[in-house]
């Protein structure tokens, strides 16, 4: 008997890695003169994955990542007016409007009658909030919930906060590591709704997926909830 | 009656402002050439104070900040290199050792036998949460929250959260704009703890000081409580 369903924000609720892999696109152009695109890729990748533990997810680390990398991969040459276009690019991002994907809105207007929603979310606070209050889904949901890491004991401390009992919780999301797999861990439900691109930190190698449920797209969430 | 203390973190649990003020003298050293440190302070508190809206509050901002000043204050003519240790200083202050300020810790190892403690600040969520952890006062709370704006209705929905009567809460901290006001505004008490330095953005002009109680340091809390 599920009460509460908790959904990701980014590339669960609207557009966001597109975000970023545009961004990215703009910046092996900036740097094409210093090395090839798929160079540039793989060193901004590497900068991102050292910087998690300082910085941790979102926009503005990203963005100090693409600076990084920028002065290591041009050896120091890359110049005053480059780094400004970085920030800028960074800026952007941030003030993106923000898109739902297809059938969210429908789906969030048909679930809230019958259960809790909330939103569960890593990423920076200011930034997710902002992007809630520009989706337009805002009051969908009595609750947004930022987190550093999604892990088993940050999915505890929030249903526990809330008094929340696990076995009827649901989680909806993209990532297999951040959604699914902790919330399985921890007694909950969840249901695996894949975006067309994954951020290669959330990737998983052998996830166990008879544990949890695949549906394509959030617009068949209603229908799977009649039969569960 | 107060049964919930709420203390804000920087520069009321521990020092905060002090690094910001040391990484800025390191800042106006490296862009010494360029210009003089009065005229480089002013410039970066400016793009600080734009970038509020965009970026929020805590290290990784500043850090842009300072990477956005440099590039303009030195039309363009800045380094990578330099940009690289601008990045390496805010590295340094999100790795620099938490620092408890005098009788914080007897203070909270009293008040916690009587009182819910809490922990409401701004800042980078991760960097909040790091912070608490190696400051090693995190055990006497039950609780920390990390808002994008101290005002009126972010208080006033995480009392009706963890469902605290404004009466009986009492919030302690160092900025009158953002720990004193807002919570007397919604009916709560307030204490302000001046610290050494406060960040020119928390100032308040012509605050009204018969509403709230100033103490000297952390320290007389409990007398003042006693009393109260």
């Amino acid at each position: 008997m599920i009460r509460t369903i908790a959904f990701d924000a980014d590339d669960t609720l609207w557009h966001n890695e597109t975000y970023y892999r545009e961004a990215e696109a703009l910046f092996c152009e900036m740097l094409a003169p210093y090395h090839d695109a798929e160079w540039i890729r793989q060193r901004l990748t590497e900068t991102e994955m050292g910087n998690l533990a300082h910085f941790g997810y979102g926009i503005k680390s990203f963005t100090l990542s693409m600076i990084e990398t920028a002065v290591e991969l041009s050896e120091g040459r890359i110049t005053g007016h480059e780094v400004q276009r970085i920030i800028r690019l960074g800026r952007d991002m941030l003030a993106h409007p923000v898109e739902p994907l297809s059938e969210v809105q429908a789906t969030l207007e048909a679930l809230q009658r019958r259960y809790e929603l909330l939103v569960i979310t890593k990423g920076d606070l200011l930034d997710q909030e902002s992007k809630l209050a520009r989706s337009g889904l805002g009051h969908y949901f009595s609750g947004l919930e930022v987190v550093s890491e999604k892990d088993e004991a940050a999915y505890r401390a929030i249903l526990a906060r809330r008094k929340i009992d696990p076995a009827e919780f649901l989680m909806v999301g993209n990532s297999v590591k951040s959604d699914i797999l902790p919330v399985v861990a921890m007694g909950g439900q969840a249901v695996y709704v894949p975006y067309a691109t994954t951020w290669v930190h959330e990737h998983v190698a052998d996830a166990d997926e008879s544990a949890f449920t695949t549906l394509e797209h959030v617009g068949l969430l209603s229908a799977w909830l009649e039969i569960h």
